[in-house]
């Protein structure tokens, strides 16, 4: 069957076509810059090198995903579009409704539009894709898969904020968590890998990209994850802080005269790994550290720590981990990361091996000594896969 | 030596008088009220189970200190105030500037005085301490020690933010720590009862009072603390919030229309236990979870969890324990709260023994299995007599 999987922000559609339960891509591309004088529809088909590049104003998103549209049936993936069999769409915040994707109908659209106020970068965007979808291909079954869901299993000491009671009854303020989806796809690829049932697996996931998040994954579901409320609580990030002491906005109010506005703009834009030397890419901080740039250093040391207490505060809260599994384009790629993360930790049972890692089956690679009780890993994340996969049991019934 | 260790709130004056290098206290009391209609100066002497109790109005700082050194006089602790060897003082921050105990010159109360934007609640109260002493007892050398002092061997991958550098170099935002004075005693202790060498030995202490932090201690140096920049953040705590998403506050603004002041004011003193179970006093959150308050049952079990996660947290960042530390009125008496923190750590080998806690010297109790790796200690803390010993070790140029 096709399914094609739509993640729709503010002024872009990305998206690609999956031929499953095979997996393989068909095609994939983006539109950019919607509604701006020169917007840009490429994509790309497999075995053809360079993506087809298209220019032309487009005013909307309804324009956007009808332009993905005829795309598909020009690059022949597909003849007809009633070919689509689905249309997974990534939706961040799926706050307490959701606990597993859904078909979506006029209640789920009500439901996503009601957690705008907890995620109103991206909820508005989501929910414009899904009814632009619905309009430009009434006959795919839609789907809504939620970056929050895999996380609605956490246990209540550790989703609840030491905050006045009400402000979670009355305004959903609570550790929700996200990048559900790649953790849960790497949680299954670690299963398989490692030969075990997934509900038996204790694991520590981190996905780390430009947004980055730590989850303690026990017998398959996730227990504790370092993303809070929104995606700024936990690791450093590319430009987001993470953890901080929650009296900073006032001082700044204080000595700085910032307006709460002006803080969270910070805190979300201009910390992390910029904040501490100027670069939110990681591989530039590492050429700036590799040449001696003393903030880079300092940018790597503080973003390895603050890994480094997650394993051992997941650690504590799972008792048993069987692996640790890095993922996320700088957790796949990033040998130094990993090492800080993990030196230092052969009391919990974690040796790295000092030769290289080892490749394995499924491009996944060890890093662990082959004596290390817990393994560590490198899984590559692949979320679109793994909202397609979502989305053919969703409307195979597979998923509840 | 006689020295005396001063307290000083906004409107109270704790005191107790040591006997050096005995450590015996000859005695103790406070003022409170302060500037109110009818202030209390209760004192109590060794021996005598009920405490003087004088009530009259105190109209200011200076006021209360010279209640307080007729009550020396009176008591006949003291023959003449000329006996007091020197009055040790204790300073809330020190940013950093003091990274040890120091005699008070105007350059320190200057300093102590550019602290105040970082510590607006104490510092003041603080500093007025030290100059009505002076004022009051001129004779006696004057020393400050600082609750952040301990807590300056932080290297600098523990004690940044990720938030914009110019934070650091121009607002002095970081992580500074508290509770640096019992953490140090405790160590200490640790050390003696263990019979190790405290430059060598490798703690978690965790200080459970009305506030509440951990810290790691490497070779006898604190190397990372949960609290802040101010005692906000870390632990739950009675009425504080400890970590939670820094993204809270402009959502509370947005959705509450909070202020950042009512927001800050939220977080330090309705939150915590209290916020989650409206009592911020332990001993009253058990009384309700043995009822079987579902409220109180998690506040409970977010609070030990938070603990837990520490724990981990400290470990990883450590590598190798020698002893977890507990401390502080609940960390001294909640077996229930101890056993939460520290159940299913069998793997970072952490073994607390089934049988009651066992009593060893100097009020230690021992909670280990005795094939335990990791020793589970409850030690009293006693932040006075340290500031006393570290007044006195000040003042004969023990301390560089």
């Amino acid at each position: 069957m096709k399914v094609l999987v739509l993640n729709c922000g503010s002024s872009s559609i990305k998206y690609r076509l999956f031929e499953l339960p095979a997996g393989n891509v068909l095609t994939s591309g983006e539109v950019e810059r919607i509604g701006e004088a020169e917007s840009l529809l490429r994509y790309s088909l497999p075995g053809n090198s360079s993506p087809v590049e298209n220019r032309h104003p487009i005013a909307d998103h309804r324009e956007g995903l009808a332009g993905i549209m005829a795309a598909l049936l020009e690059s022949g993936t597909v003849q007809e579009l009633t070919e689509l069999a689905a249309i997974g769409h990534r939706v961040v915040h799926g706050g307490e409704c959701f606990r597993q994707p859904i078909r979506v109908d006029d209640e789920v659209i009500a439901r996503i539009r009601d957690m705008i106020p907890l995620a109103p970068l991206h909820n508005p965007a989501n929910l414009m894709g899904i009814e632009v979808a619905i309009q430009v291909a009434p006959q795919a079954t839609q789907v809504a898969v939620f970056d929050t869901a895999y996380h609605q299993s956490l246990p209540p000491h550790a989703w609840h904020y030491a905050l006045p009671y009400s402000l979670y009854t009355e305004h959903r303020v609570r550790r929700y968590g996200f990048h559900g989806t790649s953790h849960h796809y790497v949680a299954k690829q670690a299963a398989t890998f490692l030969g075990k049932p997934l509900d038996q697996l204790n694991l520590i996931s981190l996905h780390l990209g430009n947004g980055a998040s730590a989850t303690a994954i026990r017998n398959g579901q996730s227990i504790d994850t370092s993303m809070g409320m929104t995606p700024l609580e936990g690791l450093v990030m590319g430009t987001r802080c993470g953890d901080i002491d929650p009296a900073i906005h006032s001082y700044l109010n204080r000595v700085r005269e910032m307006s709460i506005e002006e803080v969270d703009r910070m805190l979300n834009r201009d910390s992390g790994l910029k904040g501490l030397c100027g670069h939110n890419d990681m591989r530039e901080v590492h050429e700036l550290a590799d040449a001696g740039d003393e903030s880079a250093l300092l940018a790597l040391d503080v973003y390895g720590y603050r890994l480094k207490k997650y394993i051992g505060a997941y650690f504590a809260a799972l008792g048993r981990v069987d692996a640790i599994v890095f993922t996320g384009g700088i957790g796949e790629n990033d040998s130094g990361i990993r090492t800080l993360a993990c030196s230092g930790l052969e009391a919990l049972g974690i040796h790295i091996d000092d030769a290289p890692p080892r490749p394995a089956a499924n491009n996944i690679l060890c890093l662990h000594r082959e004596d290390s009780p817990v393994r560590v890993l490198v899984i590559p994340t692949n979320e679109e896969l793994e909202i397609a996969v979502q989305t053919m049991d969703c409307i195979s019934n597979r998923v509840a």
